[in-house]
């Protein structure tokens, strides 16, 4: 099918059901190759799971590659998107441009090699072939299959001096960084304030490193690490991406509260960057009043931060981390190519994650 | 069972399980009446279950009384706590004073008439007598019983100048407009910008009319309230609250946009006070960039905001409404004595809804 009048930049053309919603909000999208004027079809080369649809992916099937690819292979046959039924979230793909609508605004020429840098959540998409080459063990899956992007679906072409899969575990988390270092920046040019103190939890995973990283440069006083076990202190403390690094468990708020505090605490800005949930708790008491929480994990509940906040009564900002922050791809792109603590990190991980299918937020 | 040592000002203590979360994140509380010495046990009157719970009890039972009642009743008895299973939510209660333990920092003595402001969903609860005073029509339900007020458990003495259905109803609500009030301000106060477009999502209801004022009072330049239907037009046409009246579904984004659009938007400050899932993406659509969403609907959802922004390449900030801002119980108070449209409508919406049982967020 293809379009005769111009598509909407949203892509509500693409809504089969229910009508009217907007392709995130929506049931089922209609994939068809057919490009409307303003659309771009790419041909998909690799998913990027995002990691609370991959860990509840794992955890639904056991985790076995067969049962892994027949599941997301039917999330897509019955949505036409990837959109896991149960966390709500996606992930972001790559691939290689087919076709650009003669009205698209992307700037996207065939053969660009891209990266989506909005959700799978709401990007049509139809797979091909059987996700035969994913072992079911990453969040990145080898994909073959084609992809819609509207008008005003952000994609980037992808750096030529980094390999592939770095540069889309960062592209794929790169909103956090961006969004920290703007409520740092606000927070440290508070006339009379003292440098803030941050509180990055999950801050040797992806999004939680690259979160310090930014904080550091945005003029944090002092950034205070926070990770689960003795490992991941290790090596944040070897990669060097905070002034502190305190072992707990995020969700347990009373311990969180304490470390945080015993290592300079209460937070001014604490970023919430662990994809477990039951840390809304924890990150508001290790906040101090007048503080902000950004929450990044698409595993906390709206419900719980509310109440939790008010039961607590706890005067602080809390943020729902939106993805979307003008610049953030090359924002975060610099950060791995400038803090060598960081792109050692993200390198690890991303080998790790292709050898034994480990995933981290 | 009275502690001998002093409780947590949290009211760690009287978790059941799961072991170490806080009191709104608990499955189940130890509601015995017996005294930690920072604790006050109230003899309930009254439960003020807030909307969205309200609603989805409605629906699931039916909404005959007793079915309501006793689903109502299981859920207490079986969580020391009136906390919605499926929303997460709680309400708030009213009730007297019986005994304030010596370490208490709340103020309180007994005998006095006090509502609560921090959520049903933390505060133990043990309901006698059945709840037979309840007709299952009103999210106001005369109620037996004890619950019992940890020492950073805010709590207000009635006022002795409002009928305490009108009281009870306006501090259920009175975090929104404080908190709309703060950002609102925090908009017209920056540098060079002119007075803020704010739009009120349900804004005849409760927490949308508090907010509505609110927001003028704050320096909006003008505000637009948006209800669903002619009936809420002719509502608040009539009590004069806001500059714009304009009838759109909060659900359907881009009629929602279109019609805050046409008002005089996009809206620098958008509050969305109405307690239906999918409203996310209209909110996002009808904020201008750089402008701030903030949700006070118990019915949102952290993943459909999250990616809906980003979905939409939408550089909004996205606050998650705290319920407990300092001051805001007085605030909402102060609002309801001195302007007469939101008494109005409140006075009206208590009687409606002990007449026939309607619900209004």
């Amino acid at each position: 099918m293809t379009g005769s009048g111009p598509g909407s930049p949203l892509g509500l053309h693409r809504v089969l059901e229910p009508a009217g919603v907007l392709p995130q909000a929506a049931w089922r999208l209609d994939a068809s190759p057919g490009l409307w004027p303003d659309e771009v079809r790419v041909r998909v080369e690799r998913l990027n799971l995002d990691a609370a649809s991959f860990r509840q992916l794992r955890e639904a099937t056991g985790g076995a590659a067969p049962a892994m690819r027949a599941e997301v292979g039917r999330i897509v046959a019955e949505r036409g998107k990837m959109q896991n039924p149960v966390t709500g979230s996606g992930g972001m793909l790559t691939g290689l441009v087919e076709e650009a609508g003669p009205g698209s605004p992307l700037g996207l020429a065939p053969g660009d090699r891209v990266a989506t840098l909005v959700s799978l959540s709401l990007t049509p998409l139809v797979i091909t072939g059987g996700l035969a080459g994913w072992d079911g063990r990453s969040e990145q899956v080898p994909c073959r299959g084609h992809a819609i992007l509207f008008g005003r679906s952000i994609a980037t072409v992808l750096p030529a001096d980094l390999p592939g899969p770095l540069a889309l575990a960062v592209l794929d988390v790169c909103g956090a960084p961006a969004l920290t270092e703007r409520v740092v920046r606000q927070a440290a040019g508070r006339a009379g304030g003292r440098p803030p103190v941050v509180a990055v939890l999950g801050a040797a995973g992806k999004s939680g490193s690259l979160s310090a990283v930014a904080a550091r440069r945005a003029g944090a006083g002092r950034v205070i690490g926070v990770v689960p076990s003795e490992a991941e202190a290790a090596t944040l403390r070897a990669a060097g991406l905070t002034d502190e690094v305190v072992i707990a468990d995020a969700r347990d708020p009373v311990a969180l509260a304490a470390a945080v505090r015993g290592a300079g605490g209460p937070a001014a800005v604490t970023v919430v960057c662990v994809d477990v949930p039951g840390c809304e708790g924890g990150a508001v008491l290790a906040t101090a009043d007048g503080g902000t929480v950004i929450f990044f994990s698409m595993a906390t509940s709206f419900t719980a931060a509310a109440l939790g906040a008010e039961g607590a009564a706890a005067d602080v900002t809390m943020l729902i981390g939106n993805g979307y922050v003008p610049g953030h791809a090359r924002l975060a792109l610099d950060l791995v190519r400038c803090e060598p603590g960081v792109r050692g990190l993200f390198e690890a991980r991303v080998s790790e994650s292709a050898r034994d299918g480990k995933v981290e937020a």
